[in-house]
């Protein structure tokens, strides 16, 4: 371990995460990415652009998964998820691999996978002010590959029926509607997340299923902070902390 | 006028409507498409499926645009906008016409509109249980004309840079975005309505702008009824209610 890295304790039944101290640090849409993923239980799960490793770990939590395989380009990342995933002893069932999602179907094949969960760079590849060339800087911003072919590997890797699970910002919604149809994946459902009620959402979860007949379920919208400015009750449900 | 016919005074600086007493009769939808359109002051505006006329005569209202036109294939609707548009003295601006939307462009020719506003029928070709071949049955189901069809004629009818506004159901959302694309329309604004804060959304706003970049902006979720279970403030605002 370098002296920028930092061990936190992340919660979800004491599980801890060594991310680095001045590098892409887990947000809140990692933790509403697991959490609307939904995974069955015992299902073989990847997690793209899994940077830390948060959402494998946060799966495994709450769902057992019988496997989940975390997914990044980025060596540091996987190299930082690796090392988390053996620090919590979950090495039986959460694999890290720094691959190419494109290469994915080849290295693990097709209809291999039950769910896909991803948490991408949100920033449109050739958009943006570049912020250098550093992991932080691809975890925002599309660099090697773009929205469409985490869709197509997805449509690859999962079997039919299979849940493809996104988070991005709203900007984006009808170019991930036709990147997820464009790979066989139809969405049906999504939530818009707010910081607070009457604001402009600022966060989307979309979960698409392979095969699926056409027909959306548009979830309420979660709110982030109550009135008040704390955390809503449905926030504190999903990081799993009382309100003492 | 027939005795199954009413004449309500709908607001709106004291509009009248004519509807059949036991016919499709306007909603909520209508109000907020009026509403969410924006259309410029001073310019040409096309309501497709205009149904009894009530959005040209709350955009005539709201927005002063120079003409109006409001078509819709059913001759019994198209008859009954036609008298409300005289009832309110408002021939100089608002024609109803009785055609299909497919005819539209060779009726009005290509780019001749500022603006083009929808509520088309919600329920999708052969989905859904027929009630009948009345105009009721008509305004709830795509009968001659499917969501392709009016956002097809929309790319046709308008310049570059005019709006397409569509009012519709959440389920239908990655159908539109597709369709407005397919159609050379840009989805630009998105608004979710929901019953109360806690619902899922069970109505959609969306405006398309022709010709322009990607970028969705989502406006905050619209929500009918307040906790106390009277219309929620922005509600009252968008009909010009006062709260006594």
């Amino acid at each position: 371990m370098t002296c920028s890295e930092t061990i936190d304790e992340i919660g979800f039944g004491g599980l801890k995460l060594i991310q680095d101290a001045d590098g892409f640090r887990y947000g809140v849409d990692a933790v509403l990415l697991a959490d609307y993923a939904d995974v069955p239980r015992g299902s073989a799960v990847m997690d793209m652009c899994t940077g830390s490793g948060v959402v494998p770990l946060i799966l495994y939590h709450k769902y057992s998964p019988r496997t989940i395989t975390g997914i990044d380009f980025n060596r540091r990342a996987a190299d930082l998820a690796a090392r988390s995933v053996q620090l919590n002893g979950l090495s039986d069932v959460i694999d890290i691999v720094c691959a190419d999602v494109m290469d994915a179907h080849s290295l693990f094949g097709a209809e291999s996978f039950d769910a896909v969960t991803c948490n991408p760079p949100y920033m449109e590849k050739g958009r943006g002010v570049a912020s250098g060339a550093d992991a932080r800087h691809a975890a925002r911003h599309e660099t090697t590959a773009a929205l469409a072919d985490f869709c197509r590997a997805a449509g690859h890797l999962l079997k039919r029926g299979g849940t493809f699970t996104i988070v991005h910002r709203p900007s984006r919604l009808a170019d991930i509607f036709e990147c997820c149809r464009s790979a066989g994946l139809e969405p049906k459902r999504m939530r818009l997340v707010a910081p607070h009620a009457a604001d402009p959402a600022n966060i989307v979860l979309i979960q698409a299923v392979k095969g699926a007949g056409k027909e959306l379920r548009t979830d309420p919208l979660l709110v982030v902070r109550d009135g008040a400015g704390g955390f809503s009750p449905e926030i504190m449900r999903i990081y799993e902390r009382s309100s003492d």
